[in-house]
This record gives structure tokens, C-alpha cells and sequence, in this order.
């Protein structure tokens, strides 16, 4: 099995993380989006969508978008559950990450921590800041109530938000207020099999 | 069960259309994105995210997020398929469509369609044109070889993109080079218990 990703990614990181608290083997091929290398023929050939990470499951068959790759991998394992509404919920959470999360609280990191001119992105960085914060806030109001997403163990709806959530000061966000969700994040990062991002040199 | 949705919503009309597919009873609750009544207090105490559609599966407890209802939906059924590496290609279809095309081609239908003042969000509009042709590339290319999104059958996946393909031209999109998507358009309206999309009044 071989990952195509770039683990200072959260969307990668969470297939890097999974694959350790699962202790799966793996080969990892660096893919760094930044040179151009998910848009080259090579890559496009791989994924027509040109996004990492990428799981090669079998010799030249591929399965692409982080979340799905997540339950692919997942499947029988107590990551994710086999009953049907805990399964859904999984996935509600993870969609949620997708559209109301990611696209606020990773862009700004991507923005302010990996583009050479983030001032020039200052609309579009001032327009995501609120959708980010009331992401936030959905966490925030289900944690108060709850140690994990769904039900009292982690699952992969944990793995997928914590990528970008514990990284979120990186585009800007305070976690100040947000107590429930700074007690989940230290809950997840004392899982066994745990391994923290690595960073690319600032 | 209740649906909370707006059938002229694509979101919502994946649920209203498999709920047909599937024959199964259910009461729809008409909810108006445009008067506000998604950030109700009523409304945010069912969905703490404020969005449509929302399924009410037992009295009071709910779920959300489209894509996530339709897997609980169609769990056991024919368009979900139990193979593990069938559902993961369903899910990584459907994270396509959450994160890669309805931002995009659903975003321009209600900016053109439903806002009052299009011309106010020019700028906007013009920026999400290629990445939502790029979304529809990236469907052809596979419909290409394929009659459906995942193996030979319709599944939840076809479901989840034809809400909001079918419609593209309403947000200004052309599918005239996209014969393959034509043609899985009019198999996908042909299967029984098939619905059209119901539509506001222009």
C-alpha cells in the first residue's frame, strides 16, 4: 500500500495518523504541492482531480479524497462503528469537516503560513475568518456534552477534524474560547499509537 | 421520519429523491433558506450548523448533512453498496461533490438564480467559473468509460451529483462538451421512481 501526500497537509496527515494508531505498514511518497507536482500528467493520471492525499490500495488502483481513503481504511477496525446511526453520524461529521471547516480553517493556514504574499489575499483571508470561528463554534457546543464526535470513543471523525483544529492558530484562529474543544485536542494527543505533525521549516 | 428542506434546494432533493427511489413514507417540513429560517433559534437548537437538509429520524434526535442522510438512508439498500471498496469509492464521489462541485456549481445557481443582485457578486461569480468546469472535467472523464459514478449501478454517489449537475445551466454552466455527462444525466432520469427537481417560481 502506498500513500501519495505531503504530511504538513492536515488532509494528509489524518491518512499518516490513522495508519499509526492503526500500525499499518505503508510506503509514503512525498508529493509537494506547492512545486506543481499534484497538477504534473503523471499525477493527473493518478487522480483526474489532482489533490493529495492518494491511496494506491492495489498496483496502479487509486482511491483519492482524504475522508473517504479514512474509511476505507477504518472499515473493521474500532475507528469506525458498524451500527448504522453511529456510522452516519461519522460521516455527518466528516462532511462537516469538508464544507464548513477545511475550506475556513485550512485556507487560512495555508494562506498565512505557506503563500509568500498573504497580504495580497487579504479579502478573501477577511472572509473566512467568521465561517472558521462558527465552525468552531458548532465543535465547541458538541464537546461540551461529549469526550469524542460520536459516542465515547474516537473515530475517524475525530481523526479528520483534529488535522486542521489543532493547527488552526497557524491561520489566526484563538482557541482561548473554546475550552471543550482544547480539552478533546489534549484527549486526542494522549491516544496511543498518537504522532504529532510534522512541520515544514517556517 | 421528517425531512427539514427546501426541494429546490439540490441538498435537500437528494434526500426528497431517494426517499422516492427507495418508496419510503415520510413527512417533508418546508424550510425557506431565503426568509431566514435556517438561523432561527428553534431551528439552530435541531442543527447547531443552521443548514438544510435536515433528518429527523426518531422524535427529536436528528442528523444532518446531505450526503451523510442518504448514507443512512440507502444503508441496506442497492445504492449503497457493502463492499469496502465499493462504499469508499461511493464515499470519495461524494466528498467530490461536497468539496470540489457544489461550491462551485451550486454557489453560481443561487447567486444567478436566487439573489437579487448577481451583479454585486460579479467578482465572486467570475472566480468559482473554471474550478466548477474543472469539477465537471473531472466527471466526464470518468463517465467516459463508465455508466455510473461506482461499478454498473446507481448508487448514492450519481444521487449526490445529479442534484445539483442537472441544474448547472441555471448557474451559467454549458454542458455542451460534456456529452458523457448528458448521456448519465438522461439514464440516471430514466430509473423508476425517478422525480424531478420541483421548482420556485422564476
Amino acid at each position: 500500500m502506498r500513500v501519495f501526500g505531503d504530511t504538513a497537509s492536515g488532509n494528509c496527515y489524518k491518512v499518516w495518523l490513522l495508519l499509526s494508531l492503526l500500525g499499518k505498514a505503508h510506503e509514503w511518497v512525498a508529493v509537494d504541492i506547492l512545486k506543481g507536482e499534484t497538477r504534473s500528467p503523471e499525477f493527473l493520471a493518478r487522480n483526474a482531480n489532482g489533490k493529495i492525499p492518494l491511496l494506491e490500495y492495489a498496483p496502479g488502483a487509486y482511491l483519492a479524497e482524504s475522508n473517504a481513503i479514512l474509511h476505507y481504511l477504518a472499515e473493521g477496525s474500532a475507528y469506525l462503528p458498524s451500527d448504522r446511526l453511529a456510522h452516519a453520524q461519522v460521516l455527518q461529521w466528516m462532511f462537516f469537516e469538508q464544507y464548513s471547516h477545511e475550506p475556513y480553517i485550512a485556507t487560512l493556514r495555508f494562506y498565512l503560513r505557506y503563500l509568500k504574499d498573504p497580504k495580497g489575499h487579504r479579502a478573501e483571508i477577511d472572509k473566512r475568518r467568521g465561517p472558521g470561528y462558527a465552525a468552531l463554534g458548532v465543535m465547541e457546543r458538541h464537546l461540551a456534552d461529549a469526550p469524542f464526535f460520536v459516542g465515547d470513543v474516537v473515530s475517524i471523525a475525530d481523526i479528520a477534524l483534529y488535522a486542521y483544529t489543532h493547527v488552526a492558530h497557524e491561520g489566526g484562529f484563538s482557541l482561548d474560547d473554546f475550552p471543550a474543544i482544547r480539552a478533546w485536542l489534549a484527549r486526542f494527543a494522549a491516544l496511543p499509537g498518537y504522532l504529532p505533525m510534522p512541520h515544514r521549516p517556517e
